[in-house]
């Protein structure tokens, strides 16, 4: 269960508010690289976590530290919204700078908030559920947070050099940092776990039942001349050490797809099902023999 | 540019047609952990690649068999269904396994697709754009492909696990196999950018610029007692070799945050705006004056 | 800022699980009536909160517990998955109970999330950022928390009936209770705000703005001859006592509205753009005069 | 069933056309606080009413008067539009002010609705059928009701402050009577089934099914010294005249919740079904021996 | 403006209520092919209808009686949900055929809506406003219009497949009639602006400004040697008369894209902005020469 | 299965980027008009494809050249962002063309891109697979696909108009042109099918199973006096050649609708299930006996 304080986890000072800047925040709350997103992710994982009970406890940890990251945002919002331009009467006509920062912060801080944040990106787009990710394999579920992480720590750069507020850039300087210590905690995790030798994930399904011969390839499915660039990932050892890299040129194996013809109740157009008719042209009998024929399901017509 | 064969990329035989494992397969085409997701991830991070081409030349190499990989599934979506139950008239009463299968698998297989595949998951929910990350950064794009790699690979063996169907097997078989080698894939281009010393990512933030003293803290949010577990992330070496890992009590060091009071174009409640009302309460002196006072916004209201 | 224990707020416990009621349970997390919702709604008020501090206080209070209500959720739909069907390989066929089971459970629960939680409702849609309201108007937010907490309870109870586990029914008691609890503080602060002299929300826009004769009619769009039946609502006094109930036929009173034919370059079809073209016929000249006219936009073309 | 009119229920003008007002009406018309969700809200809660038939009635009138004002709205819209900049050729650079409009006005009036209204918000999000609530509980629908007209009154408010065009004002003074109309008549509804004693909501639950003890304690979180602020929620007779409120410190009472470990078919990683390597760590013996033993599925690990 | 009458457009009868079934027509109430979608779409063609005025009539007209559909399917809908189970209890173990109703029928049908209908589709999934196609075209209109009805009578033809209650055909045999005429009816407004001749669509903008060669040309990706089958697409006059078919071979025109180096601020990964590094790799001094040169941005790096 | 080359299909060049342009150019790729959804759609179409084999092979064809077609335009946006103000440091005051600018980009181009194209639309909504329509029936399809290529190439001549860059003039002519063909290449299919005749779609439901009389009646909603304006719908032979177009004036042929009381076990209000209750009404004994009566469920209590 959780406890709050009234406090914030660190200091949110905006020296001159900005609601167009108000608006950029919002990608790191109710974007996919936000907050709330690691936020769920982080306790959903803790919540689901099946096997060392220490891995849940951490989780739980980080997990509730994001709320209050959450929060901070949500406070930068709400001052850098203070003073905005309500209304598009007089001002609209007189100053341009008006109508760019109405023309560019989100009009539902101030229609649908009352002037604070939205779980919402930064063009609206609500945060959605689906971004919480937890496998339930406990190094699927790491990378996922270090890309979750990466991501993030690389739109709060993007924030700090967009901004000029020394209040601001010092949030950011925070949340940067604790981004910095979260891409190491996931990691450090993975070392505990194997680290490279955790791959393939999941490391529990017996890689012989894997399609032999196609596990280190890499497909090249480029149809030109010039040749494949060299790459870390075209020969030598693979990263997890199972395997040796080598090049495939992409080919067919599959044999063209046979559907069977629709069934009549689906009602499909006459003509999808009558397909003698000369106007439709080019199955052959063989391909038309074997739609009727054994019943069985196949890509292969041969 | 792209170009297409007729036949698939590998074999796709349904021995045993079963629509509640089409239903299942779906997950496979539209969910988060999907093809359509890595295939448009792919080719995106592609068409937005900056720095060295030879990155952009895989990318395409991966996104372009990507497509073929929703080909095959899409198509064994299609043999799944053939059969399937398309009326709940007699049948429905008669025997309980055809309810059971109308109950289980999406209707719409029926309503909508004529008995193939949806661009949705296992749930019906339709495939969503944001899954499409490609951050500029590579190193972080690589992670979200690591990611979706290790959750896709998971979700494959789950499917493969859930059937006995021959065909549905060698197929999934096939297909765990590429998300092996692209697992590595992705890494591969990770080592050749640094491997663990990429980290922090971004690695072209200065780090003297983080907020010093948080970056390699571990912060614990608990209340109790217990010791907190010894993990890899409490102490030694950060992954990243930049810093030294350490513990440290979540305390708050922002202050209370204070916002000032709504702007009465906002239309707040009369209530909201008049908080000298002694029903309203709580407020100190100190406190409002600092709401009337100079302008400075910001989180500590000291 | 915010802290967590490892234990729970109340006893979660599942005497025989029960995967498609793990589904059911789904809706009370990430639904509209859900708690994911309710959590972030009343933290986003909080953060947004301006006016008296003691609203921002409690608001941080209750959102703080819905966290551990989410937790409390997770976990019983995590011990409700524990012994899930995971395949349909031979049971399937023996068995139509597990038959019904699979068709009935969220197949993401295996499929994405190995047996534990999901952001989602009972139907896999994730959950939706657009439900957290917070207008910065405290009566109406107020309103829109009941409104949240009178169909999370009428939810909680529904799920009460549906199973009879002995520790899924306490559980859902608990939750019930504090929904009760809720319901009532809200109403609290509404009492605190004026009760129901505090409608019209927002009551600090001034209703003599308002086109008169229109804010207390009961406007009847109804064509048959029955009677109107008698309701509170079509005469005496107004809920808000600010006005006298009455009823008024629907009637129109804006005229046919006409827009300006399209502009070139937004490339409708010519005929469109053509409108003395007999086959388009029926529009009078007067009202083509109008068209082109004096650059005049409104909804009465006379 | 329905009828229509060709003209509009009230007069819509708009004296001076503005694409970015045209994009913030959207909130309106496609918005959570909107007028498609009304019309649908109301009509689906007709559509689906159960108990006195006199409520059907009522709600299909105003359900259907909520189509004219999204009719009123959608031409507010495109008549807002004409005249917009259809290109950043020359006038951009020339002109700031047509930068500003086209930056803050929504592009896909140009480019997807030929210069009319779309089902979206103010930020292009469409609407979304997730908010049509109907919950079949007559009270829980009304303060939904209530809810919907509270925060959508709100927006017209600020819509109104937003425009000094005086058809626009017109218009929504209007909007804004007829929702302070719509707010007393859910209330009236809810006046006539008992008012505050309804609450409980459901009120068919019977109250001594809940968690005693909890059901009318305000539950406080917060670990700080400070006092908790007194409001009315905290002591004095309940809202709904049936308990005692109170205070209680937050405390839990669940146990840490025990999941089972992984089954082997999810495909977790091999070190998370393995618990007794040492690098794994801290679970002790008691605790595992609890995980593989008895199968009862709690959160109380005693 | 709009009116409504008690009573329902055609009779709605259910002889054997079906909770599966009820989930199925849901498909018609909230689906793309669903009656909301139709109804929103043409009323907000009416709306934003410039041009003749008679278009905007009729589309008032069939709006209008779409809104009579949603409300006929949504009393289907709760009709067929009466008397279906509301508990998993005991009856879930002794009767299968409840189990698997139970699975097969929409939760949020006795959970979120107290048996009634929802604004979603079959599997629950919300409608969305981003169907609700108006693109000021009026014959691009007419077309997303008869694909709408297309696939809304193939959907409703599947639907009276799929039950043999008499009173739920003749429901949808009633409903079927009405998407033949709808189909029929925008068909003639296409006719009467030209029939094939309005093609290609929008016909306001000049061919000559195509990229001749290319209008008429199907271009085939194939990569096989397997001959083009024949169709009406690749030789002859084309559908509208204005070019003749003909095959071309897919071949790249456009040359190989060069994206400027990462902008600093951006915070790609070092590596990416240091291309000279040999690790990195191939691109040649004459590619990076461009790059960094002229300032040219295009996607030929010749 | 697929292929790749590294050039384009067609020559990509910015003369002059624009940042707010990158924006408009969203719609096309990821908006309902834009090329995912018909490079999705002609693809599924395809794998889905029963009936003449030469269809499948067709929309792959299509499918196949859609994907260039995302290609070149997330280079376009690609290359519009180049130069594009990362900052609102001191640009944003002295300049207010970078404010205007900056407020009409996608700030998600920014933030979550690092400068390249996005799975959205022009608003930042992500692309959604509900879009990808592929029902089974080849006419349904067909003008689906039809209805895509109208609305997208009437997106296509608005961006064409909106920008006077010579290279994006040219790389818009090219795509206008392919959607030219596309259209007629559907219609091609059509024809093959029996043109006008293949109406009612589909056209395997026997027409005698409709409700006869109202298959090719239009219904007029309408209250007024005006005339009926004259259509090609209203008289005279219907588009399919089957039926007589006629005009009916709206009228109920289906009663009142009656729904059975709440089950108890769904907690409605106790006053919705005690009727009898004189405050509540109007609900005549006749009805309520029809109610308790003979467990018939129909719209008409007669």
């Amino acid at each position: 269960m959780f406890y709050h304080d009234r406090e914030l986890q660190y200091k949110v000072r905006v020296d001159k508010p900005n609601p167009v800047f108000a608006r950029m925040l919002q990608q790191a709350i109710g974007g996919i690289e936000g907050e709330i997103r690691v936020c769920l992710q982080y306790l959903f994982q803790a919540w689901g976590s099946r096997g060392p009970v220490k891995y849940r406890d951490m989780l739980l940890e980080t997990g509730t530290e994001e709320i209050a990251h959450i929060e901070m945002l949500a406070t930068a919002v709400a001052l850098n919204l203070e003073g905005a331009p309500m209304s598009m009467q007089d001002e609209f006509a007189k100053d341009k700078v008006v109508g760019a920062i109405m023309g560019g912060m989100d009009p539902r801080h101030i229609l649908s908030a009352g002037m604070s944040a939205l779980a919402t990106d930064a063009n609206g787009v609500p945060f959605n559920g689906s971004w919480v990710v937890g496998s339930g394999n406990i190094v699927a579920d790491m990378y996922t947070n270090v890309a979750a992480e990466s991501t993030g720590r690389t739109l709060a750069t993007r924030l700090w050099e967009m901004t000029d507020d020394p209040g601001m850039k010092d949030m950011l300087a925070f949340l940067i940092a604790r981004d910095t210590m979260h891409q190491n905690q996931w990691m450090a995790v993975i070392e505990e776990n194997g680290g490279l030798n955790a791959m393939p994930i999941p490391n529990s399904f017996p890689q012989s039942e894997e399609v032999q011969g196609f596990n280190y390839a890499f497909v090249s499915t480029y149809v030109g001349n010039e040749p494949t660039p060299a790459g870390r990932w075209v020969s030598g050892p693979s990263i997890d050490g199972k395997g040796e890299f080598h090049l495939e040129k992409a080919a067919p194996l599959g044999g063209v797809p046979v559907l069977a013809p629709p069934d009549p109740r689906g009602h499909a157009q006459k003509e999808q099902m009558t397909t003698t008719d000369s106007a439709m042209g080019t199955i052959s009998d063989k391909v038309r023999g074997t739609l009727s024929g054994s019943g069985s399901h196949n890509s292969d017509a041969v």
